[in-house]
C-alpha cells in the first residue's frame, strides 16, 4: 500500500512542522517557518503517524492570511516562544504505532484526520485516539490526500440535501472543470443523477467538454454564454434535458451572473447550494425566482458540516472509498501538481517547497518521499 | 357596521364588473372595460355579496399586464364575446343573502374572498359556499379591504418561519415605511419581537423615523446609508441591539445592496425572506454569508402560501382581527387614498375611477358609496 520505502517506519525523537504564529493578508507564505521539537506526552499512549502527503488548499492559505472563520488554537506545546499553530488541515498519514488498547488501527494503516485544524503540514503528528482519524486504506496517495475536503464536499453536495428518486433528475453546476465539480459529476452519475455542467467559454471548448463527458461522465456540458443566454434556455435546453426532466439542485461555486443563470434552470421549490465564489461576485438572485419559483438559496461549508456532524464525514468517506474501489470514481491524480520532498531535506528546502506550492496555480500537493 | 346606507341591500337583476379579455404591458388600464350582465345560476343557492371597497394592488396591475404568474381563468360566463376575467383579487364585501342551509354567514356580514383570482372589481359577486369567504366583522372599511394581502403577508412573515422565544430577539426589514412593513412592525411588537426598520435617506428622516417608532412601535429606525455603512454596523449597531441580541429574521422587499446589508446583520444560520423587489435589483448575497454564516435566503408569496394552505390565511386573519380589536394594530386608513364611487355612477365614471387609481401613486382603494 505504501508508495515509498526508503526510510524505516520508526518514530524519530524530534518532529518537524511548518508553523505560524502571526498572519499576513498580503504575503501569507512569509508567516511560515519550519520548527523542530520533541512531541509532548508518552508516545506509547498516543497514535503516532507520519505524513505521506498534504494538499495546499485555498482555506489553508486563508488561515495564514487570518481571514478564515475556522482556525486552530495557537499553543506553546511545540516549545515555540510565541503561541503557534501547525499549518494545514488536510493530508494522509501512515500509522506508525498505536496504544496497546487501540484495536481499530494498526501500524501501516493510512488515515486522515477527522477534524479540521489538526495541523497536517508536518512530517509526523500524534493523536489521542484512533477515533480522531478515519481509515482510508485502499486509496491511492492523491485520492487519500484530498478526499477529506474535495471528496467529502462533492459527496455531501450531491447526497445530503436531495432525496433523489431517479427519474430523469438533474443537477446543474458551474465551474464544471473544478476538482470538486468533477467528483460531483461522478458521484451523481453513480447515483443515477444527470449533470449539466457549465464551464467558461474557451477556444478548446469541445475538447474540454468531451473530456468531462467521456472521462468523468458529465451528462451534458454547456458554456457560460449558453448558460446566460435566455433563448438557449428556452429553446435548446428542453431538448437536452428531455421529457419530464426535473432540475432539482444547483451547485454554485462562482457567483454573479453565473449563479443567477444556473438558478433560473431549476424547477419550482428547488435548492441552490453555494460552496465557493470564484468570480468574487456575490450570489445574485432575481427576486422573481425567490417569490414566484420558491427558490431556496443556502450555503455549504464542509468544515462546519463535519464539525457539527462528524459521522456524516465518516459515512461520506466510507461511500467514496467504495465508489473508488468499484471504479465509479477516477483518481484526481491527473489534476494534481505534486512536489516531492525528502523527509531528510533541510528546513529551508521544506519551507521552499511549501511556499512554492502556495504561490503556484493548480491543485498543489506536497509528498514526503519516505 | 356599514359605512353607507343610501341604497337598499337588495340584489339587482344585473351586476356590473370591471373586466378584461386581453393584456397590455405598456398600458394596463386600456384593457379594462365595464360590463353589465345577469349573474348565472339560481341566486337563492349562492352567497350573494355586494362590494364595499377594493384596493388596487401592484399584483392586480401585473395581471392586466400579463406578467403575473397567478391569474384567473377567462370565461364566457359573463356573456362577453371574448373569454374574460373580472379584475382584482382583494376587497371587502357585504353579504346580501345566503342559501337557507348556510348557517355560518348571514346578511350584513362583512367578508373577504378566501382565494385569489375571484374578481373583486365588481359591484356584486356570487360565491358557491360560505367557506369561499372569510368573515371580517368588526374591522373598519380600509382594514377589511386590505387585510387579505398586506395584513396576511405581514402576519405570516413574522409568525410562519421563526419560533420566537422572546429574549431580545429582533427582525430587520427594509422599506420600513411600506404598508406591509408598518403592519410587520406592529405584529412583531405584539409578539414581543423587536424591529430594526431601514428606510431611505430623506430630508425629514428624524420625523419619519419618530412616526414609525411612536405610531407603529418600531423599536429602532435607521437609514439606508447607515444600513450600508460597515462602521455603523460594527460600532453603533451593537449598542442599539443591546446585550445578547439575536437578529433572527430579515425581511427584504427592496433587493440589491439593501438586501445584502440587512442580511449581514443577521445572526448565524438565520433566514432572509424576500417578498418584493422595489429597487428592481436582484437579491444580492455575499458568498461568505451563505458559506460561513449559514444564511438561508427564501422567497415569500402570500398567494401561493394561501393556495397551498388556505387555513393559514384564515388563522392569520383571525389573529389579526384580535390584534385590531385589542388596539395592538392601527388601521391603515391614513395611508390609503380612497376614491368614492356611487354605485349608480355611469360605466365611464366607474371605469375612470379605476383607471385613475391604477395610474396614481400611493395605496389606492375604490369605495362603493352604497
Amino acid at each position: 500500500m505504501q508508495a515509498f520505502k526508503r526510510y524505516a517506519s520508526t518514530t524519530p525523537s524530534q518532529f518537524r512542522s511548518v508553523i505560524y504564529s502571526s498572519h499576513s493578508l498580503e504575503d501569507a507564505p512569509s508567516v511560515l517557518s519550519v520548527h523542530r521539537y520533541t512531541p509532548k506526552g508518552d508516545l506509547s499512549n498516543l497514535v503516532v503517524v507520519r505524513t505521506l502527503a498534504f494538499p495546499i488548499n485555498p482555506s489553508d492559505v486563508n488561515q495564514l492570511q487570518g481571514v478564515y472563520p475556522s482556525k486552530p488554537e495557537k499553543t506553546l506545546d511545540y516549545g515555540t516562544e510565541e503561541p503557534s499553530a501547525i499549518a494545514g488541515n488536510e493530508g494522509v498519514f501512515e500509522v506508525l504505532s498505536v496504544p496497546s488498547h487501540e484495536t481499530s488501527l494498526k501500524a501501516g494503516d493510512w488515515v486522515i484526520p477527522l477534524d479540521a485544524n489538526q495541523g497536517t503540514w508536518s512530517d509526523h503528528r500524534v493523536f489521542k485516539n484512533a477515533s480522531d482519524l478515519i481509515k482510508v486504506n485502499g486509496l491511492d496517495l492523491y485520492t487519500a490526500a484530498t478526499i477529506g475536503v474535495n471528496g467529502v464536499t462533492a459527496y455531501q453536495l450531491v447526497h445530503n440535501y436531495i432525496n433523489w428518486t431517479g427519474n430523469n433528475e438533474w443537477l446543474i453546476q458551474n465551474a464544471g472543470t473544478s476538482g470538486v465539480s468533477k467528483i460531483v459529476t461522478q458521484v451523481a452519475k453513480a447515483a443515477g443523477v444527470k449533470t449539466l455542467s457549465v464551464i467558461r467559454d474557451r477556444d478548446n471548448f469541445e475538447q474540454v467538454a468531451k473530456n468531462l463527458e467521456d472521462k468523468f461522465g458529465a451528462t451534458k456540458v454547456i458554456s457560460e454564454s449558453q448558460n446566460n443566454d435566455k433563448v438557449f434556455g428556452k429553446q435548446a435546453l428542453p431538448a437536452i434535458l428531455g421529457k419530464d426532466a426535473r432540475v432539482r439542485l444547483a451547485l454554485n461555486s462562482v457567483g454573479g451572473k453565473s449563479s443567477s443563470s444556473i438558478a433560473r434552470k431549476l424547477e419550482r421549490d428547488a435548492l441552490m447550494l453555494t460552496y465557493g465564489g470564484m468570480s468574487k461576485q456575490p450570489v445574485t438572485l432575481p427576486t422573481s425566482l425567490h417569490i414566484f419559483k420558491g427558490l431556496t438559496s443556502k450555503g455549504f461549508w464542509v468544515t462546519e458540516n463535519c464539525r457539527r456532524e462528524p459521522q456524516t464525514k465518516i459515512d461520506a468517506i466510507r461511500e467514496l472509498i467504495q465508489l473508488y474501489k468499484n471504479g465509479a470514481l477516477v483518481s484526481p491524480k491527473d489534476e494534481i501538481i505534486a512536489t516531492g520532498v525528502d523527509p531528510q531535506a533541510s528546513d529551508s528546502e521544506l519551507l521552499q517547497a511549501v511556499r512554492g506550492g502556495i504561490k503556484s496555480p493548480g491543485k498543489q500537493v506536497i509528498v514526503f518521499k519516505w
